[in-house]
């Protein structure tokens, strides 16, 4: 068997999320099918993580083990000359064996955007939010999760029994291009709708619905139950997956910008 | 009667064209059917022109005539709250009787959006173009456009019985951002299809399928038949539509930008 890393940027909108699920399209069901039809048999396919359905990616990762040695300019271009046009492989290379896209991962980013005007072209890839948001106040509570943090409160419920709900978090930028918001959150790795909760909270801070201090309680006392907004699916973008000797982008870059100029 | 311009914004990807149709969803339609339902009957709606089936707007100018007076900005809201998603009303505004959202425009603005690279978020607003392009070249096949032209070459068959195809064209830009080409036409008037005709050429000019020479034939001779490509509808955008007193913004800008940044 060869191993191959395979770097994927999704429109994660028509799927029902990255994993592959019986009755339910995915983005590897559909990767998984377009290698099949290319190279026949091949061995497992795993991916640097799940997203949800709707969740969009800029560059996931994943390795997959085919019995052939294949080129891989060529193995992207018929992978992209299969795949429908929200699906496009950015890049393959050989892999050694001990490379495992989940397990060799070192570090995720993800971005959120949220607009706070209503376009023609946003609702896909953002989060409307009508009201004044105050991203100083964001800023500060996000602040307040970087660090080894247990985030047993912004994942769902039942994850704190299947594993440990300490992560290690790098960072939380929060940038603001003109309509959009955008926020990244850098981390170890990341608990099931972590993003999404956090996002949500910052947002509820921001609208004042809830103070920066709730979400330092929460951090602190985890069990205290807490209510906060959970962000759309339709913002999220897992941006980057670092391995060793690997490094994040530094520029914090919108995914998506359209509309008029200036707008 | 009081009468009202719009401004709106549409993704034309699910609409047969902005024109209302039998049995067809139009974004006319749409906006037809909100207004009706937020104020009872309406006057006759005219938009400043037609765009065709799966063409974008950033900023489309209609006038309708409404029985009574109604606060511009509630009237905008409402229409908000009702419109799908991919359609968004930027503004609305009293205008005088002798206002018409066609007969009163001077000049139109087009974009139209080519990448070279396929991308996960790119299909539904640019035009996928796999070959190198000369991008001097279809500047100078682009300049030869400017003036007063006949472009019978460049519209539909059977267009020059039905009017004249003279066109004065104020500027033909092509700029280049990142992965993007942007095209940008303006013009007193446009032909049915003629910017995705002119486009498709000066794309075909760009991969040396046709030559500059020819472009400037098929302006002077314009009943010698000339084979080109025509764009497709998904990179089109009407810009901006401008009335006396009105002048376009200068910047030219891509109407959307998305990926990873750098690419």
């Amino acid at each position: 068997m060869h191993r191959y890393r395979l770097t994927v940027e999704y429109d994660g909108t028509r799927y029902s999320g990255w994993q592959v699920q019986q009755n339910a399209r995915s983005v590897q069901g559909a990767l998984i099918d377009a290698l099949v039809a290319l190279v026949g048999p091949i061995g497992a396919m795993v991916g640097s993580g799940r997203t949800d359905a709707g969740v969009h990616a800029l560059a996931q990762v994943a390795h997959v083990d085919l019995p052939d040695a294949v080129d891989p300019r060529e193995l992207r271009a018929g992978l992209n000359d299969r795949l429908h046009h929200d699906i496009c492989v950015l890049d393959v290379a050989r892999a050694p064996e001990r490379f495992h896209a989940r397990h060799s991962a070192v570090a995720r980013s993800y971005v959120y955007q949220i607009t706070r005007n209503r376009g023609a072209f946003t609702k896909r890839y953002t989060w409307w939010v009508d009201q004044a948001l105050n991203v100083g106040a964001m800023r500060r509570a996000g602040t307040s999760m970087i660090g080894m943090r247990d985030f047993a409160a912004f994942t769902e419920v039942g994850e704190s029994a299947r594993s440990s709900t300490k992560v290690m978090v790098d960072s939380v930028e929060i940038a603001e291009r003109g309509q959009l918001i955008v926020v990244r959150v850098r981390a170890s790795h990341f608990l099931r709708r972590m993003v999404r909760r956090v996002v949500g909270a910052l947002v509820d801070v921001g609208r004042s619905e809830l103070a920066a201090a709730d979400v330092v309680h929460a951090l602190e006392e985890p069990t205290t139950p807490i209510q906060y907004s959970v962000a759309p699916a339709s913002g999220l973008f897992l941006e980057q997956v670092i391995y060793p000797g690997e490094s994040f982008t530094t520029e914090l870059a919108p995914a998506l910008t359209i509309g008029a100029p200036g707008r």
